[in-house]
C-alpha cells in the first residue's frame, strides 16, 4: 500500500451543522477519504475561545457533530474522527510553538483583527483568542499533516502555520514537520436564507438534522427576485437565491426547467420554494435516515476509537518534539 | 489525620541551584513540609519560554534539580516532586484560563514589562512569554493550592491568579479553586559574589554542588570593604558582603568574632575569605554528601513517582473543570 498523505481539518462544536457546512466542507471531506489519510477534528478548545461565557452546548454539540459527520459520509474506519481536547498533545505542541512565535505574528493575523471587529456581544480580547492560530498550527503539525483543505479566508492562518514550522526547523535543526499545503477546492457558494453568509449566528441556516416540515418553513422565508411582485411578472433567476439552491442540489436539466418557470412566469415564487423544499428534504433524506440510526453510545464509541488513533499519531510526534527541546522524556505512559 | 493545606511552588530548570536558591527558598520549602501538603514543581514549560533558543540543558538541569531538592531536605515521600511537562493537566487548565483572561491583564503584568526591559540578548516578545502568569495560575489552581510561598516581586502574579480564579467562579458559578494566599517568609538576603543579586545569568553564584576548592576560588573573588586597603586599616563589616555571608551561615557568637577581626584589623580580607569559604564548604558538606548518593536512576524514580501523585491530584481537578465548561468527558483513561 502506498503511504497516503495526511490531511487535518476540523470544525468547532458551536451549534448544529447546516447545509453550508455540508456543501462548503463536508462533501469535500468525504471525497478526500479516498486519496488521503484523514484526521477530522471536533475543535472544542477553539470553540471555547469564543463560547467560554456560555459553554453549555459544547459536549452536546460535539456528539451531534459526530453523527452529522458519519451521516454525511465520513467513515470512522478510514478516517480518524476525534475531539481535540481528548488529545493532550495538541496543547503540548501549542505550548512549544507559543514560545517561539513572536507576538507580532499573532497580533497581525488578519482574521484575528477581523473577528474582533465583526463579532459583537462577546468579549474576545482575551489571551486565549489571540493564540487561536498558534493552536491551529499545533493541530496541523501534531499529525504531520501534508495538506489542509482551506477556504480563502483561512490562507493567512495556514501561512502562519508554515512560518511557525520553519522557525521550529531553524531553531532546532530538525525537520519533523512537513510544511502543509493548502487544498483549495472549488465549492458552490451557498448563501443563508436571508442572502447573507449561512451561519449559526445569523439563524439563517437549514440544519442537516432539520425535518422536512422545518425545511419547508425555512425555505418559505427565503428572499426571491424582489422585482417579481405578481405571478405574471417575469423573474430573474440569476439574482435569486432560491434558484442558486436549485443549481447546487439539482441536475442541470432540472435547473433549466426552473429557469424556464421563472423567466416565463409559469409558476409563482411560493410554489417554486415549495418545490425547492422538497428537493432539499429529499437530498437530506438518506443522511437523516443514517443519522437516526447512530445512537449516543455509537457516537461515544467513535470518539473513543478516534481519540486512541489520534493519540497514537500525536504522541509519536510529541516524543520527537520533546527530544528536540530537551524535555525530560515521559516517565509515565499516558 | 487533619487534612493539611496544600502549597505549590516551583523552580525553572535553567541551571545549577545555588546558595541564593537554598537560603531564599529551598530551606523554607523544607520547613513547610511539616505543616503543608507540598507540591514542588520543576517548571520546564516556564523555562522553555526563556530558553527556547538554547534548550540543551533542560533535561539535565531537571535531573540535577531533583538531586539538589532532595539533598537540601525535600522528602519525596512527603512532598510531591515533579516535572511540569509530565502533567498535561497544567496546559489544559491553562487553556481554559487563557480563554477567560483579558489580554490587558497579562499585558499589564509588571514583571512581564520588567523582564522585557531587563533581559537582554533574548527574544522574549513571544506569544508564550506573554502567557507566563496564566500558566502560573494554572500550576497553582490545578492542585487547588491554598497558599503559595512568594517573594515580593511575585505578588502581582499571585494576585493575577486570584483574579483569574474569581473570574472562573463568576462565569461558571462553581467554586472549585481556593483563592491562594501568599506565604511571605522572611529570608536572609544573600547577594552574589559581585554584590549584585545572585543569579545564574550573572555567573556570580556558589552552586550547591560546588566542590570546596571551587568555593574557595569563588569566595576569594568577593568584594569586601573597598576602604580597607592595607591590613592595618580598620574594616566596616556592615557594608561588607563577606560579613553578611557569615551572618547567614554562622552562629551569632562567630559573627561577633568576625566583626572584631574586621573592625580591629586583626586579620586581613584574604584570610577572612578563606575562613568564610571553609564555613560555606562545611555548611554544604552534608548536602553534597547526600547529593552524591542520589543516582540518575534515583532521580528518575522520584520523578516517576512524583508525576503519578501529581497527575492523580491534577486529573481530579481537571475532571471537575471539564464538567464546568461542558467538554466531552475523557473517553480514554490517560
Amino acid at each position: 500500500m502506498v503511504n497516503k498523505k495526511r490531511i487535518l481539518s476540523g470544525m468547532r462544536p458551536t451549534g448544529k451543522l447546516h447545509l453550508g457546512h455540508l456543501v462548503g466542507a463536508l462533501s469535500n471531506w468525504v471525497k478526500m477519504q479516498d486519496s488521503y489519510q484523514c484526521f477530522y477534528m471536533i475543535a472544542d478548545w477553539h470553540a471555547l475561545m469564543s463560547e467560554y461565557e456560555n459553554p453549555e452546548g459544547m459536549s452536546g454539540n460535539s456528539y451531534e457533530m459526530v453523527k452529522d459527520f458519519v451521516a454525511s459520509g465520513l467513515d470512522p474506519e478510514r478516517s480518524t474522527i476525534f475531539v481535540q481536547s481528548q488529545v493532550p498533545e495538541h496543547l503540548e505542541l501549542a505550548m512549544v510553538f507559543s514560545c517561539l512565535t513572536p507576538l507580532a505574528w499573532v497580533e497581525r493575523c488578519p482574521t484575528y483583527k477581523e473577528q474582533l471587529r465583526e463579532i459583537k456581544g462577546r468579549e474576545l480580547t482575551t489571551y486565549g483568542f489571540l493564540g487561536y492560530p498558534v493552536l491551529q498550527a499545533a493541530d496541523i503539525a501534531i499529525y504531520k499533516a501534508n495538506a489542509v483543505p482551506v477556504g480563502v479566508d483561512q490562507l493567512p492562518h495556514l501561512e502562519l502555520t508554515r512560518e511557525i514550522i520553519r522557525r521550529f526547523d531553524s531553531l532546532y535543526k530538525k525537520n519533523i514537520f512537513p510544511e502543509p499545503e493548502p487544498i483549495m477546492t472549488k465549492t458552490p457558494k451557498l448563501l443563508g436564507l436571508d442572502n447573507r453568509k449561512m451561519s449559526k449566528s445569523y439563524a439563517n441556516f437549514i440544519a442537516l438534522s432539520d425535518a422536512p416540515k422545518d425545511i419547508e418553513k425555512k425555505v418559505d422565508r427565503m428572499i426571491t427576485d424582489p422585482q417579481r411582485i405578481k405571478l405574471q411578472d417575469k423573474g430573474h433567476p440569476d439574482i435569486c437565491n432560491v434558484f442558486s439552491y436549485f443549481s447546487t442540489f439539482e441536475k442541470p436539466e432540472v435547473r433549466a426547467n426552473v429557469r424556464d418557470w421563472c423567466e416565463g412566469a409559469k409558476i409563482g415564487c411560493t410554489e417554486c420554494k415549495k418545490r425547492l423544499a422538497k428537493v432539499i428534504a429529499d437530498y437530506l433524506a438518506p443522511l437523516r435516515e443514517k443519522r437516526d440510526k447512530i445512537s449516543d453510545s455509537d457516537a461515544k464509541d467513535i470518539l473513543t476509537e478516534g481519540a486512541k488513533k489520534a493519540r497514537q499519531a500525536a504522541s509519536q510526534t510529541m516524543d520527537e518534539v520533546r527530544a528536540c527541546i530537551n524535555l525530560v522524556p515521559l516517565v509515565q505512559k499516558r
